[in-house]
């Protein structure tokens, strides 16, 4: 469940997506909750008419406590403090995932996309905010709901995403010229195109993103951070001067590969399919205990 | 095991300290592992007299890759590639545990420190070097062995060690008045008293360490930051403006408390006894399956 729409999927166990479905996220109201079960409930029902599932997966933006299965907090959507695994699960009769949509798409490249040779991986969506998610064998960093809100953080004066993020750079294009920009796929284009402005901006969003890797590596090491988003679709003009920020700022060994994203805007949903698929297995695994 | 001094502890099962002694690492030379193994022996020897231990844990700065116990890269110790975890355990005769000094400090520090009653913790060393190392409620992150290494990270045009570590305090102060200080305490001392020079060494320090706070916070949402090393001991001088840097910088919930370490230059001993502890269990755990 993302900001404005709502992508859903069947997958089987390998994690081949059989069927899916695209809905209209409820805008904030005083029944969000209940209209996003409403929502849920319906695409499960599309995605069963032939194949009955046995487990169902639910990831949402903002603040959330996978532990508790809790949506503590989201300003987009409106809400605090919504134990949606058990309203759905209570709602669908079924085991119900709950989890965070960037972590359960960092799940999904790790295990199904742009990671899966790696044991652990950073993944980096730059679209119209930046955070970054860090899973390990398959099992997510959480701290609590809180990790990864790296768009927040201070990087030369100003708020990492105001500087990086695919929305702040046709923003900035715009006020520094007065030229309406379609994204920053257009920016991206001026560049190609030799515009001074654009390459400015350009490079402004590369240098503060590279930061970002660079403090990311250190921390962490993963083998691979796999940048997604709108802006990953940017090709080598914005993956050759990551690589090359880091070869320069970065000299002791293990300097993760930079690549784009996989699984494009479906790794969110594939990511909560494999959340449902480890509850089940998890479950199965207590039984046998 | 350190740079320059190695310290051995003889704990019990609730991590209380028997014993203890310590030794003089040796110098590089063409037989350092030899001669760190007769270190090992004799330092363990000498605890045993009067009880037995059952496993022993060592713990040595560099490149560690725990998994294997191998001591991938030490540019002080200078060695490559020892599987310490291998040639102690046969000199001894007993299971030992082998790990990196500052993840074990780390372990400590949230086991038995100053972390000890939180979930996480990141470990955050300012000494002659600075480096940190993350741990969830007893399990440690070791990315391969390489993370953790943000001391060489560029801190506005500078690397964070050589702007934010007890050593570069002193030495900055020095080159800048010609006055010999004994270590980053006299200068706190000098900042105590109005020095200004003393002043804008330490503010550029606390500032390059303030930067590296919010991004350990952005990235991992740790509940505590635990400083260690040679500067942890300025107390308010260095820990309140830390915190209203956090204050001021980062207005999401869940910012770190940010502590001194509590277990001194013990925490390296006490983590590798902790290590050791966990592979005996490990082993026992395994027997019973």
């Amino acid at each position: 469940m993302g900001g404005t729409e709502t992508k859903a999927v069947l997958v089987d166990a390998s994690g081949a997506v059989l069927a899916q479905r695209r809905g209209t996220t409820p805008p904030p109201s005083l029944d969000t909750v209940e209209q996003v079960l409403d929502l849920a409930c319906s695409l499960v029902t599309e995605l069963s008419s032939r194949v009955a599932p046995t487990a169902v997966g639910l990831v949402v933006p903002g603040i959330v406590d996978e532990s508790r299965g809790v949506a503590v907090f989201s300003a987009n959507l409106g809400w605090s403090d919504v134990p949606f695994a058990s309203l759905l699960g209570a709602r669908l009769g079924m085991p119900v995932a709950f989890g965070h949509d960037v972590r359960a798409g960092a799940l999904a490249e790790q295990q199904l996309g742009a990671a899966r040779d790696a044991d652990d991986a950073v993944f980096l969506p730059v679209g119209t905010g930046i955070s970054a998610a860090y899973v390990q064998a398959g099992r997510l960093h959480a701290g609590g709901g809180y990790a990864g809100e790296i768009g927040q953080v201070p990087v030369g004066g100003a708020r990492l995403e105001t500087v990086a993020s695919a929305a702040a750079i046709s923003r900035s294009y715009q006020e520094r010229t007065g030229i309406p920009v379609a994204g920053s796929a257009d920016v991206a284009q001026r560049v190609a195109a030799g515009d001074p402005v654009a390459t400015a901006v350009w490079d402004e969003a590369v240098d503060a993103l590279g930061s970002a890797l660079i403090w990311i590596t250190a921390l962490l090491a993963p083998e691979v951070v796999v940048v997604g988003g709108g802006l990953s679709q940017a090709g080598p003009m914005l993956f050759d001067p990551l690589t090359r920020r880091l070869d320069a700022d970065w000299n002791l060994a293990r300097a993760p590969r930079i690549v784009p994203a996989a699984l494009g805007d479906r790794a969110g949903s594939l990511g909560a399919a494999l959340l449902a698929a480890e509850l089940v297995n998890h479950n199965h695994g207590e039984e046998g205990e």
